[in-house]
């Protein structure tokens, strides 16, 4: 609030000024800067309205101020494309015919892509569909720390490390509010497991919360400005974390000066008081069967409806802290709604649909290509043989509050043979039958997908299909059913599901071409990886995904994804799994603490099965001598190196230059390295781009939290140019000073 | 079209201009005119956009250009307030708790207030209530003519004067236009009965309907300006409104240069190629449960949809209509929607109460008031007896299209004890029980008035409750039912319903001192009138109904409307009745041209038994003499005459100074006086104005339909000043000269 204090000040004569000339209300007056808009608003409105304001009216709305044409606040989830609507209360879709959206590629496959252009094109883009459709808030993005590959939401996160999640979530933010649409980036903080999600405590140190779990949503907040934050549903510190005076007060609100609005998990809020003193502004979600004081409007019931009206009315609480949330969301609907300077938005194009697949297309990654059995070639392969139920299976449908009701969705096996056309022969086989889609929150694909085959006489077909193929493409992982992907509940092993295991090796024994993709939002264990020689990591594609996987597969698009997040070997390579605690009911300690990811494989000195950052590309890159401008830094200073990229193969691609710092020497212990820089560059075949990175202190700094600050150590630091987490190419020492 | 095509021209050099400055698109660039923002976003269009964009795509809404970001098109019954929101494809509510809004009274009560301020205050109010709730299209105002007191939709029309017609349509079209939402007037035309509305054709003069029918939608198009107007059900040269050559193109184009949206009346297309070919734009409500084209949707079959599309591709018929059509809905969405500096708009307000309050006090007419009955004074009266059905019925709820839900309602019996306080006592009879409320569309109130007690039995309450009141207020008349005033059904007879004859007879001959309120949209029969001291002209008065009327009856209120058609002794006297036809199947014939109402009066010489025009207050005044500024006019001046009127009572008042004009003698039969001003005017006890009247040849003329053209005849006028069509105060003669 502290940088609007001046604001304020400022334009205070000009708006005494214009009012003494009777003109236009200020709140209604777009000349005005919009703190003297939200302080005349709020100065005309009573309590009622006040108290309104701050909690539904409706599952995804709530009320403006109808008597001074403030206008009611209407979210959509996101985070990969707008939901279809819902009836006022309840969870069925209302049945309109305006409302199929474009679907985006999963948030694990945008942070994949390492490409911030690609985030910015994401963010316009999704934006732009919540604006054609009215919305005001889009419930995303989502940046909780991929902290265990069991977690059922990662699918719609950003990765394991905070640097990467933190660079893709600003471009993502600005995106959507180019729109006039505020964008929610959730869940604020700890919401790294679904199991007990309501009520689990996250006993974690100030360090690891500081250094791993926070500077995403840090980012968004400041650099990014998002105008709107989720609170999570989880607690911390014993307290809910929508009511979470250290996260919310002292954190977000106190040291990162957001002057945007709180708003709660849908039914996040646990209780009046801490509600009115901890920093949320606004209640959703919470019930819609109570009842109270005689009334009959179940959402007079929310926590801070009637009680926190009726405290204030016998005096128990004052009105400073209400009208402290009443401005947070004043000032969003005057960035949003009553901004009269947004753009009209657009819904389900033709260019929404192609931003989906070039982000598809970018965040796919190419995980194992021996002997480049990949692209296929459509000239001496004239028989394809493809299996899997995902080849099949809608994805856009499922998973929880992200599910959608998409223009279209092209599945693996449409787009495969759209991609082949009539000269190659495409034989598909199902492999085995899964989990019946979700049903979350009533949500139904419409897909009918029985099968009344046994496994056997599945794995049988697909066995013979297999068999008689030029090469194999069998496309399973995870979907988006109870346990596999999905809000509301965790994986319960590392394990691919549906017996994929033995099926996989079945197949490599009847045709050595065999390509495996994997669909997932998440790590999986692939105890045959030895015997499978081409693995794509393909995840949950949107409305594109089929053609965006042809196009790879057919090499019109070369693979340049890098890993967000480490494939463990097995989940006891997982140091959440291995130290820490996850899963749990009541209360998890992170006990695995800063080693969380790579930074966790790099201290034991574990292989991970793809680690992270890890991609590959149907061409080559060099990576030539790091020159830097100096190696000695000052703390209040900054050094750039720059490193030549070549691309040494045949065909154009991208290249994602990773930059991972150590402090060779520190007081309290570190990670062998972090990331701190990234470039995705894009190369012709035989060209050379020289690829330039500048640290600051911030790069070189943990967090100390005893002193409860960032601290620069004085000393030797060794930079590590690589193109993954273990494939480092180039290092380079220098030295910081006082 | 033409008047835009100067417009083109002029800002086609800047719109060149400002594209080769490779700025935003001509469509989204504020700066531009409306024409040239239109083109350019119709060169942008494809075919199947353009399709989808003239017809609905649910019950109340039809598609913009989501790629190119025009928005949707949302409606709302009207007339009198904001209609709850609906399923997408079912009359059923949507159950939104944010609906409930102010009603406004009905628009025979706004007519009868013969303020044109009140009009703009009703217009600018509605206007609002409908920008709150994000609608761009508010059907209405209704302006078909009274023509019969049986016509079962009359209460949302404006009388039977086109002249009084005209003048309250305008403003009310400007207020609800200031807000950036259209008016879309209805229903265009000759929609005069609800007797097989669907069908029926109607046969009249071109005299009569130019000089009856069309002037107050002529009115609304050129004068208003208003954006959108509704094509009618029925029939006109056998050809149906909703595509009618000879209303839509011939005159609402060619003569009236409307350059707004012509939308069908819900299910009022019946035929492809004269939608196409006969200037309707919009077709909504056609059915939903049609299929077409192995579609599922059934808007694809509306008759503008995929049958308009099949003979386009079949190269059937061109596209210019298309375009047409096109051009119409952007320039509305320019105007509505995509209007950045339209207000915010404002809903179920105080203010818009007190508006609401403040119409229906003003358009009360008090019909008799034998020896001062009225007011009631509350320190004579000490035991009011309140009698009648309507004094308890919610009657913001049925009728139709036009039933709402509202914030509240005050009823007539809430609103008396209100006022009276704790000080008088107000014993309630029932008195009768009408038909249990309409269903139409779906819509119920709510409302429980069951009553198990016979007629005998409510009759002898009633006349207890009444000998023992000093006063008794017998509030009774009409309802929204089936047959009573009620869209889709006509009334069967001018009497009352439920025996109310009989009530009103029994209670006089108890108590003296009775009040009979009617509660009606329409004229009704009174064979008691020469036993009730005193009646009020109720109408359906929205949600203050009961304040309005209690203000009125205490005194707090002088009475100051004006009965904008007449109520006639019994149905033979009325003209459509006596010599025309109404409420026949097939074809009716409009026989008695223009000798409508009043004019049907004057022409026979028959009383009425409450005349147009006549409405008395509880003061008195006097009309002094009038001056002009000539006895001679040429046909291309004018003439003005004044007139001193003066409030001769004790109690300030207004009195509407109603100005009629006769053609002595002409060629043409014409009526005896036809009225061509009026003028509100509020005076305190013992002050006089001076009311001013300039009339041009406009008021002069009739329409020569051998001819097709206005023609004033040169020759003697006479005008008369009075308080009534049957209280003429004043006359003054003049010339007209070629």
């Amino acid at each position: 609030m502290k940088k609007n204090l001046l604001k304020i000040l400022v334009l205070s004569t000009w708006a005494l000024f214009a009012q003494a000339q009777n003109l236009i209300p200020v709140y209604l007056d777009d000349t005005q800067l919009i703190e003297a808009r939200v302080e005349d608003a709020l100065a005309r409105m009573i309590l009622e309205e006040k108290i309104a304001m701050i909690h539904a009216q409706s599952k995804f709305s709530s009320p403006g101020v109808s008597r001074l044409g403030i206008p009611e606040l209407w979210m959509t989830d996101g985070p990969h494309g707008i939901r279809p609507e819902v009836l006022w209360d309840e969870w069925d879709q209302a049945g309109w015919t305006n409302d199929s959206c474009i679907a985006f590629p999963a948030l694990s496959c945008l942070s994949s892509s390492w490409d911030k252009n690609l985030a910015l094109l994401y963010g316009r883009s999704i934006g732009e569909e919540a604006r054609y459709r009215n919305k005001t808030v889009l419930l995303g993005p989502g940046v909780n720390l991929y902290r265990s590959p069991l977690n059922g939401r990662n699918f719609e996160y950003m990765g394991e490390d905070p640097y990467l999640a933190s660079q893709m979530v600003v471009p993502y933010v600005k995106g959507v509010q180019q729109n006039g649409v505020a964008a929610c980036v959730k869940h604020y903080a700890l919401n790294n497991q679904e199991t007990d999600r309501h009520g689990v405590n996250v006993v974690v140190s100030d360090r690891a919360l500081y250094e791993i779990y926070l500077p995403a949503f840090k980012a968004a907040v400041q650099e990014g400005e998002a105008w709107a934050i989720m609170g999570a549903y989880g607690k911390y510190k014993g307290q809910q974390c929508c009511h979470n005076e250290y996260l919310l007060k002292d954190i977000l609100r106190d040291e990162w000066d957001f002057d945007g609005v709180v708003i709660s998990d849908w039914g996040g809020v646990h209780q009046t008081e801490q509600a009115i003193f901890n920093g949320l502004d606004l209640e959703y979600g919470t019930w819609t069967d109570g009842l109270t004081m005689g009334k009959t409007n179940a959402y007079d019931a929310y926590y801070l409806a009637a009680p926190y009206y009726k405290m204030i009315k016998e005096g128990k609480v004052g009105t400073k802290e209400l009208d402290e949330k009443v401005r947070n969301i004043l000032r969003l609907s005057f960035r949003t709604a009553m901004n009269r300077n947004k753009p009209y938005g657009s819904f389900g194009t033709d260019k929404h649909a192609k931003a989906s697949r070039e982000i598809a297309e970018g965040g796919i990654v190419l995980l194992k290509n021996d002997n480049d059995l990949l692209p296929i070639s459509l000239k001496s392969n004239t028989r394809i043989a493809v299996i899997g139920e995902n080849a099949i299976k809608m994805m856009t449908v499922g998973g929880g509050s992200s599910s959608l009701k998409v223009k279209y969705e092209i599945s693996p096996l449409e787009g495969i043979k759209n991609r082949v056309g009539d000269a190659v022969e495409v034989v598909y086989a199902r492999g085995y039958v899964g989990d019946a889609e979700s049903d979350y929150n009533g949500v139904k694909s419409g897909q009918d997908l029985h099968d009344n085959r046994t496994a056997e006489e599945l794995l049988k077909e697909a066995i013979e299909v297999a068999k008689k193929a030029d090469v194999v493409i069998f496309i399973g992982g995870l979907n988006k059913s109870k346990h596999q992907d999905c809000e509301g509940s965790d994986r319960l092993t590392l394990d691919l599901p549906y017996n994929q295991n033995n099926i996989i090796t079945e197949l490599a024994k009847v045709n050595k071409k065999l390509v495996f993709i994997n669909i997932s939002g998440n790590a999986v264990a692939m105890p045959f990886v030895k015997k499978v020689p081409a693995i794509v990591q393909g995840w949950y594609l949107g409305s594109e995904t089929g053609n965006a996987l042809a196009s790879v597969l057919m090499g019109d698009v070369n693979p340049s994804g890098k890993l967000s997040f480490t494939f463990p070997v097995t989940i006891e390579d997982n140091s959440a799994e291995a130290i820490g605690e996850f899963g749990l009911e009541g209360e998890v300690h992170y006990k695995e603490d800063i080693f969380v990811g790579y930074r966790y494989n790099d201290k034991e000195k574990i292989k991970a099965l793809f680690p992270f950052g890890h991609g590959l590309s149907y061409t080559t890159f060099n990576y030539g001598k790091i020159t830097a401008d100096s190696n000695v830094m000052n703390v209040d200073g900054s050094i750039t190196l720059n490193i030549p990229i070549t691309n040494t193969g045949s065909r154009d691609g991208a290249e994602v230059v990773q930059l991972y710092v150590q402090d060779v020497k520190s007081t309290l212990v570190r990670p062998m390295k972090e990331l701190k820089g990234f470039e995705k560059v894009f190369l012709k075949a035989g060209k050379t781009k020289v690829v330039s990175f500048t640290l600051t202190k911030e790069a070189l700094s943990y967090f100390d939290d005893v002193k409860h600050e960032w601290i620069a150590e004085s000393g030797k630091f060794t930079l590590y140019i690589g193109t993954s987490s273990e494939d480092i190419k180039q290092t380079f020492s220098f030295k910081l000073t006082k």
